[in-house]
């Protein structure tokens, strides 16, 4: 019988899902708490990591039109009050300034100097955007208004989980004003398909575009639009939403234009977002027990250089070797960009650094020692196969085909998700009571007819399921309500949600 | 007798320049006040100057070895106490959260659920960062640690301007640590370097490097370096420092390594910063009473193409070829980047926008008609020489020889600049009359020697004169300090400040 080989992390996804998703954390480095409560410290590897999404959104964004800005961190109570005021479901849990100066006070630092009126550190920005909108629009010649930030935001987490629920976390909002319905539409549409390319080409995450249900929908919008991944305990988890918010917040706050026939209208807006949740996604997504996977398109390094000195060998000779490898790599690409090498030089042994790179999830680790250089030839780990010995490839035909290598991974690591995803989803549940056991064993997607009925989605909530979306492809066939047994015809996907 | 000129800002520099100030931002579209105290909006054209200034900044950061990260923006009270308690001069106004939700009582919103202890907005990092040090740091292996955050942070201002002091900035702070003395000295030194090339190279502002005598040192630092650029009142801006920390910070927070030796040592730290501030100096520096000029290295748009549209024109054919010059355009480079167009396509004559792009700073507008496409030319107006008619060169030479008429705007920018700040830097002040006398009528820079006396810099204060700093390029030669007419031969730097 095979000896069940050793994991690089204490915990597996068997054992225990969510101590898991916390030890990959740990073990690649990307982040850990930081002593306020909910409030996390991103480390270089996790940072990197959101450095390299934030680049290639930033990029769309930008080619699509809109302008970055940035709006104050602080947002009035009055205007807070005001939005809150027509919206229904708003989240109160804000971080509240309401002080602006410290004293010591028998030898106590304490707050001093109370401000008039308390500051809510923003949870989003509608409230403080909308506003500046109606500074910024008189006439149809000011619209569209396309303009997104980076930012942080606040939402105080009672229960919270590193990247997929913290106090603060770092996202950006679009915010855009429209002459038109159908521009404005057409703008959600636009941003949607932008999320949905940065997870599935960007970071091999399958997701599932659709519409939300409006019980899920964002508080005050007409239609939410989002991407739903498949996490691998079954579970699903929201990576971006796009909102069409109609005239809701442009009539709640009195913001007008003129047209050209000089008459005064309401125009409509919308926002979208994601956010450093997603660096949660890609860890339950793409991750296995020895740690996190990187698809090669967003891995920070691509390929990592662990040089192999032993006592007596040339060391400046193999560093040289090891330079002029990754100034070669560095020559070729892979997506249109230069491939990305990063040269292990710590003072540590092989293994380990080449056992940290596996829990950080490099995908190519190349160790070269005095015997790979005499035999023109680079020892090869491929992040995808762990346990096998290292393939001792030709340097030159290594260099040459390093495009297709990285391209072959990320193809596997996308396909091996898409696999997971597709044997978690049940399409043949039918009634009610077959729904109720399926969440009652286990989290895997159920898509089925759904009447669209209000009440039955509330009834739902108690199951601790949630409809995700109403899926793009639909079916359109005619069918039967899994809640209610009504007549239906619109699929839904039906799951357990971070 | 010549007509003034009429400039395109309602008051000019020599009128009220502090009024000015604020014109150029209005009319740039650069920020505006956001209704929270001291607290600004970022609009698109003041982002995009940060945007790149921050992308330069961050390419050397990170070629110099430093690791992006991203620490939370709380910080427990206890922390700040903890570092107060060492640093005196330890600023207090920051803004404290008390509480961590809102509720509705009597049909108003109110902070609800206190914290049981307060958070401080973070006024920069160290207090939160030091304790993360002590997790991450355990053997000289771990050394050197460079990390660096890109980050908004909050000290309450009572008098604010926008850029330059406002209640919330961003702006980046690097921290590391050291085995020894020498290392983190050398770090300091090369992130001013650092510093002083983005101004000088990519803002054309002409900076002094120096180092700041004791009493305008970082509290707590045993070295700052500081870079100083002259306003066009003759006023310093310090426009980035770097400090090295010596062993203070790592003592006070018990940060101690096992050395090679397997000893306890304590490592020495720098911290290194700059904000957004930057963008008041560049404004303060360059512009002239017709808005902003900025620098092509710096600027998001090099040029601008404004197609000219009459009555009856072929559109069509105005807009492909302002396309085609685009395109073409888009293939040179000036240092190394492609050249960055922006086609002005907006419904408004060719004459606000040309006026739009003046305010706005845009070193070159090319207007496109007809004529000039059936001439084979191109109207040139250059941001340097408002007052002039556009100059017609054929499009081939324009385009061909891009590069080089950049460079020139760029040189005469900062020789421009640089002569009015030599203008401006007396180096005749030899008695502390001849110096009060000076500063009462006017504020250019004093050059003059000083004795290093800390309470003849106690004194100055009174006059609203401050050390800018001990400059790197030292004469050397013996005087008398012009403050007390003791003995002297250190230069120091004399000027009111921002």
């Amino acid at each position: 019988m095979a000896k069940a080989q050793k994991k690089a992390l204490p915990v597996t996804r068997s054992e225990n899902f969510s101590e898991w998703y916390q030890a990959v954390i740990d073990a690649a480095e990307m982040a850990e708490a930081s002593g306020v409560r909910g409030c996390m410290i991103i480390k270089p590897w996790g940072y990197k990591i959101w450095e390299r999404i934030q680049k290639r959104l930033d990029a769309e964004i930008q080619r699509t039109g809109h302008d970055n800005c940035y709006f104050p961190i602080f947002i009035p109570l009055e205007l807070i009050e005001k939005e809150a005021s027509h919206v229904e479901g708003f989240a109160k849990e804000m971080a509240v300034v309401t002080h602006h100066r410290l004293e010591v006070r028998d030898g106590k630092l304490v707050p001093a100097a109370p401000l008039e009126s308390p500051l809510v550190v923003r949870p989003t920005s509608e409230a403080m955007i909308t506003p500046a909108f109606k500074r910024w629009v008189q006439s149809y010649r000011d619209l569209p208004i396309k303009i997104n930030q980076w930012a942080n935001v606040v939402r105080w987490e009672m229960r919270p989980r590193l990247f997929l629920r913290t106090s603060e976390f770092l996202w950006q909002e679009g915010h855009t004003v429209h002459a038109s319905a159908a521009e404005a539409q057409e703008e959600t549409q636009t941003m949607l398909r932008i999320y949905a390319d940065l997870a599935e080409k960007f970071m091999a995450i399958p997701v599932i575009p659709g519409t939300k249900s409006a019980g899920e929908r964002f508080p005050g919008a007409v239609e939410t639009h989002t991407i739903e991944a498949m996490m691998q305990d079954g579970r699903a988890l929201q990576a971006g939403t796009s909102h069409y918010l109609g005239q809701n917040f442009a009539s709640a706050a009195d913001l007008t234009y003129l047209d050209q026939q000089g008459e005064w209208q309401t125009p409509h807006t919308t926002s979208w977002g994601a956010s450093t949740r997603l660096i949660g996604a890609l860890i339950m997504v793409h991750s296995d027990d020895d740690g996190l996977r990187l698809p090669p398109t967003l891995a920070p390094h691509q390929v990592v250089i662990v040089p192999i000195i032993r006592e007596g060998d040339d060391e400046t000779k193999i560093l040289d070797v090891c330079g002029q490898l990754a100034a070669r790599l560095g020559e070729q690409t892979y997506e249109g960009e230069p491939i990305r090498i990063h040269i292990d030089r710590r003072p540590d042994t092989p293994s380990n650094k080449r056992w940290a790179w596996v829990k950080k999830g490099a995908p190519l680790v190349l160790e070269i020692g005095i015997r790979d250089i005499e035999g023109g030839q680079v020892s090869v780990h491929n992040r995808l196969a762990v346990g096998d010995r290292a393939v001792s490839r030709p340097t030159d035909e290594f260099i040459g085909t390093i495009g297709q290598t990285l391209k072959g991974i990320q193809l596997s690591i996308y396909e091996e998700a898409r696999a997971y995803r597709k044997a978690m989803i049940r399409t043949d549940v039918s009634t009610f009571e077959e729904f109720k056991a399926h969440f009652k064993e286990q989290s895997g997607f159920v898509r089925a007819k759904w009447s669209g009925n209000p009440e039955s989605e509330a009834e739902l909530k108690e199951a601790s399921v949630t409809i995700r979306c109403l899926p793009y492809e639909q079916t359109g066939t005619q069918g039967v309500c899994v809640l209610t047994g009504a007549p239906a015809t619109t699929d839904a996907i039906f799951a357990k949600a971070y």
